[in-house]
């Protein structure tokens, strides 16, 4: 199968010039129901429209253009794949719009060379995925219904306006729902947003599953006083606690990773001090803690250490601590027939493509909830992400999309 | 020696009245050159005259109010005691206060009963110690000569006014300059601001020294990442090194205590995380760094310790990391006479007096420079000061000016 990286390059490269941003790199800054995302949304559905598919709009803005080639059953359940086409503020150019473009770039590689695809192909863009105006995967969390339409129109940005009124602005408040459901399966394309693929050398690999997180915030209470008459005896050092606290964690992580699953991540990536004054011993600390991996046991396993290690500190330096649960998701496997798929397209096309999960969330991870889902990675460059650094090299887009083209004929001739 | 508790306590609460503020205990707000320190001043100044005192108001606004009586020789250096009326925002009431009404008290007790003193007694209140508006220990400065008059004058506080025009204001601005040098001897009767004094059960302590002091801002520069898509094998975590850090500063404080001298304290009392968001691994980290001891190789060992931690850090975790020195004070021992003084006092009224450092900078740090000075600390109720809860009761007062009377009848008698 022949992907045009021409065609690919110049679709992300206009899709990239809707909000862009002045900055080292190729920023944009086109955030869900805003006029930059309608703008992308324009070209996309013109893009759409040119390569023939049906296009349908939903009531919370998803997009899909449908493609049943002669070949294909049309009452046959689709074969879905696509990503997002919105970005955080002063984001990069391949966060979402990559594995749109790069869904359509199939449909058109099939159109090309007469591929005999035996279900519809449908791609897809989802409305507000990052979550910077209305909360993230929106849009997925409507077509897997886990959030209900009314649920969705009636979120609100800072400004108090729904997602109802940024669609209306914008002209993409469509009818009915996308419902996933109904897909045999959604495949996704994604860039990294870490060095793995770029320390591998490789410039594509199939993720596992998208890894389970659970951020709390931790409380440390000592005793604030002066830093000069209180002797060392008699301190109840918040901060000092709060650093065994932090490396125990750091501590927790790299067992973990050693001894039972090499995708466990354990971080203290927020720390308020206070009084937070040099010649004051601090009274009391406040930390974000974030834990995430692909395996259950293994994110309850550090959160257990964690615990263990407050109720050490209690003991042996006197403070007061806290631990309090402010987000737990579940590790999200993707579905082995997808993996199959993209597993013998890597084959053929002679590809090492690692394993490897996703740490950051994802779409596919409420599309699972109702169909068979796959993702594939791109190599980013430096790991950089949600920036205008961020960089995948054309020819790993044309690889990565070779590949996702030929995983969706894999799954769509079954 | 016969100390009127009553007329003690009276000053010091009518003084406490002068910037008073609403809050739970005795809480004053009083800052140099400003109306309630104008007030407290022209009380202080009245109560001198009452005693018969000449009152000297010197060009940044230090008051001297002299005792000659016909036992003493004129001609020969005095001997003076006393302490500052300025408080910080929120402060106590006694801190300065107590050290100010114990020196007037103590002359009065000796007018009452007839004590046979043979050098001038001078009563001494410094202007700006505390430095919340023009600089700390500032009056005491210009005494000791390591402040110029016009220098100190042009100091300026946050709205770009000068001392001068403080001064001007509340009407403290005279002429010359106490000149500490005169002086045999300089006494100052303080509230502790730390435990020792309570934890062990007595009123009163001598004071061995002012602690020499070393502050630094450390840096640590880590790479910031996404705390789900970066492995705990490809991070640089800024936060993890710096608790590494602070935990090696209290390692080392901890050890010189044990091993070296018992004052020994070593702080982390200030940290700023970069971008400081729970979902990124910290990229920089910035640390205040205060080290205290009353023996400057203490301080030394501890610095070199932490420079070895910062070195090892560098090695260990790939971070680079920065030490700068922003204040760095040696040690100021109290002389050896004026302890000698205050030892035979209490030995005499036998009372327990342990020896301890001061954690803190008092105007006896500067006056060190020209002239024998030895300090007495009262017990302060939980070691709580710079705020209205400060407290220490009014026997525990009396106790302490006795003792400060006696102290400075044994040196005005040789």
């Amino acid at each position: 199968m022949q992907i045009s990286e021409e065609r690919l390059r110049s679709d992300i490269e206009k899709n990239a010039s809707f909000g862009a941003i002045e900055h080292e790199g190729h920023g944009r800054t086109a955030l869900a129901g805003t006029p930059p995302n309608g703008s992308a949304r324009d070209y996309f559905v013109e893009r759409l429209e040119d390569a023939g598919l049906d296009v349908k709009v939903d009531a919370v803005g998803n997009i899909v253009g449908r493609w049943v080639p002669k070949t294909a059953d049309p009452n046959a359940d689709a074969v879905a794949a696509g990503s997002h086409l919105d970005s955080v503020r002063e984001g990069g150019m391949f966060d979402g719009p990559l594995g749109v473009y790069a869904a359509l770039e199939s449909v058109r590689a099939f159109q090309d060379e007469g591929v005999a695809v035996e279900r519809p192909v449908e791609v897809v863009c989802f409305t507000e995925e990052e979550g910077q105006r209305f909360g993230s995967l929106l849009g997925s969390s409507v077509a897997s219904g886990q959030t209900s339409v009314e649920d969705a129109l009636a979120h609100t940005d800072d400004e108090g306006v729904t997602l109802a009124e940024g669609l209306e602005t914008i002209g993409y408040a469509g009818d009915g729902r996308v419902n996933a459901e109904e897909w045999d399966a959604y495949l996704e394309l994604h860039i990294e947003q870490g060095r793995r693929l770029e320390s591998a050398g490789v410039p594509i690999g199939i993720v596992t599953g998208i890894t389970g997180i659970t951020q709390a915030t931790v409380n440390i209470q000592g005793e604030a006083n002066h830093a000069g008459t209180t002797s060392m005896t008699h301190r109840t050092d918040a901060l000092a606690a709060a650093s065994e606290f932090i490396l125990d964690i750091e501590r927790a992580a790299n067992h973990t990773v050693e001894a039972e699953s090499e995708s466990a991540v354990g971080t203290v990536g927020r720390e308020i001090v206070s009084p937070n004054s040099t010649n004051v011993i601090p009274g009391e600390v406040t930390l974000g803690v974030d834990i995430r991996d692909i395996e259950s046991d293994s994110i309850a396993n550090i959160v257990r250490d964690a615990k263990k290690s407050l109720e050490r500190l209690e003991d042996e330096r006197g403070v007061s601590t806290s631990y309090v649960t402010d987000l737990d998701i579940n590790p999200v496997p993707m579905s082995d027939r997808c993996q199959d798929a993209m597993r013998q397209a890597t084959e053929e096309m002679k590809l090492d493509a690692p394993k490897l999960p996703s740490g950051a969330g994802h779409d596919p991870m409420r599309i699972a909830s109702v169909t068979d889902v796959g993702m594939l990675f791109a190599r980013s460059k430096d790991g950089i992400s949600h920036n205008p650094m961020e960089w995948t090299s054309w020819s790993d887009c044309a690889t990565a999309t070779r590949v996702l083209g030929e995983s969706i004929a894999n799954l769509a001739s079954n």
